[in-house]
């Protein structure tokens, strides 16, 4: 495989870096390093199948420049940021739908039709069923995030219909692991070494999510590459369960030895827009043979060394 | 109301214009005249409570200007080409997903906050539930046009959670009637205006589409907005009924008392992403008490005379 990774720096982008680099593929990471780290590539710039562009996804020249050459895109770059949509609207529009869109034209004017996208299980918006397939009913759009994911959704599905690529797209639950840098163990984390005697938990602390570890994540991701076949391969990704807010926080508190007294900001979300329940149905990739190896108790374990481990992460951002 | 249409200069846009200022409601018009026609405005000019701005969607300071002191705004402006899109891929990006941002952000920052928006049955790719519901299962874009369109939903439903604004989202099939200026009819009758002897129809002419009158639809948009108060309402509207392509050119064939002999260009679909068969369920808007008053045959050939009387506009395009 010729990769090209958008995003590549960040932390989905760089494990899969790793992976595929020890698959012995080629792979052109290309990120504007607004949340990526120079660290995460610090293995992959070992190995001399790597390539670095320093870009931007707005910079629609540099993109086409960088993308001759490639047979496959994993177009992970975004704007992943689901909470404070509200607070910059055009951020969504522009760093997910405007720049899937140039990714699309860069990958046309060079003659590479395969692509793979990190889309989001947030473009359900609130779900009526439970687990959430792939075909459930027409979602409303609750957030300015999901609206941007699911725009690009349809321009990948219309750039299959209209010019003969063939897409991948993944609707991710929360990831975990090793590279985490934003969500609420990040979160929960900063607060509890700043406060261990007290901690504001968002909303009632009942909503119910569900997680998966990265490197379960890029198993399926590979593997739905190599089994599905159609123009279009729509997958859930997730764990076969969920779990509350309030447990999550418990295991990390027990993890940290600590029992800080908790404060709810009240309410059945934790925020304009947050989905109180998240649990996607990944029958479908399950189907394909593929089976997540972590729990979501030991995602937010892994994840919580990992940062214990790289605090000076908690600072960058 | 003090009511501003978007593309309120063109073929749907125009004949709302007049009908909300019959109403004795102010209407203001933004248009940039790059499909709308002046002609269409006659009427309109001789009321007092009307105003039209020339500009365009994507003059987001002109836009934002002209939307003070409104409040409602129909945003009917849009590239409504489904066929080309492949020829020129930024088009519906731009003149409908992000016009549709600016439509917003225009509104936010004037503190205008109920849209009703032009939406298309295309956003349902090829169905597989006939009719085809709102909450019909998750679809599969198939044309720039609906991934357009579609994106557009999503950001008005987002601006609805997001800032409390209002929302009516109508998935219209084609529409037919008086100052209608492109679609099948147009292209229909302008083959045979230059040769009556012959004429070519794209796809095997068995595919089954759906259409409405424009003055059913007007009075569909203009009832739902009374009577459906939730945040979002989401309406299909459209006939209960459908015809083929073949049996709409029989009957213009019948009416211009001409008889061609018919070449097909062959297939399932009339163009890369055309949905062969097309027919929406309009249950919910029915619900509220709403009807159409023509027949899709009595649409047809509306559409044919108000185009024998206006022959010029054939030239236009």
């Amino acid at each position: 495989m010729q990769a090209l990774i958008t995003g590549g720096a960040g932390f989905i982008g760089s494990n899969l870096a790793d992976r595929l680099l020890a698959e012995d593929h080629a792979v052109t990471v290309y990120d504007n390093f607004s949340t990526g780290q120079r660290d995460f590539l610090l293995q992959a710039h070992q190995n001399k199948r790597f390539r670095l562009v320093e870009g931007d996804l707005l910079d629609r020249e540099r993109l086409t420049q960088a993308m001759a050459g490639h047979d496959t895109v994993f177009h992970l770059a975004a704007n992943a940021d689901v909470r404070f949509g509200t607070h910059h609207p055009e951020r969504d529009l522009q760093q997910n739908t405007i720049a899937t869109f140039h990714v699309l034209e860069a990958m046309r004017t060079q003659g590479v039709k395969r692509i793979a996208f990190s889309s989001t299980g947030s473009i359900y918006g609130e779900p009526q069923v439970f687990p959430t397939p792939e075909t459930a009913p027409f979602p409303v759009q609750t957030s300015l995030y999901g609206a941007s994911k699911l725009a690009g959704e349809g321009l990948i599905s219309a750039y299959c219909t209209g010019f003969g690529f063939q897409g991948y797209i993944f609707r991710f639950v929360s990831i975990l692991g090793e590279r985490y840098t934003h969500g609420h163990v990040f979160d929960f984390y900063r607060k509890l070494l700043s406060n261990p005697h007290e901690i504001e938990v968002l909303g009632n602390g009942q909503q119910r999510k569900s997680y998966l570890y990265v490197q379960d994540c890029l198993d399926a991701i590979l593997l739905a590459m190599t089994r599905a076949q159609e123009p279009l391969n729509i997958f859930n990704l997730g764990t076969e369960g969920y779990c509350c807010v309030n447990d999550s926080l418990t295991w990390i508190c027990d993890h940290l030895g600590v029992q800080p007294h908790r404060r709810y900001s009240g309410g059945e979300r934790g925020w304009i827009g947050d989905s109180p329940f998240i649990f996607l149905d990944t029958t479908k990739i399950r189907s394909l043979g593929w089976k997540p190896r972590c729990t979501i108790r030991e995602g937010v374990i892994k994840t919580l060394q990992y940062l214990q481990h790289h605090r000076d992460l908690l600072l960058r951002r």
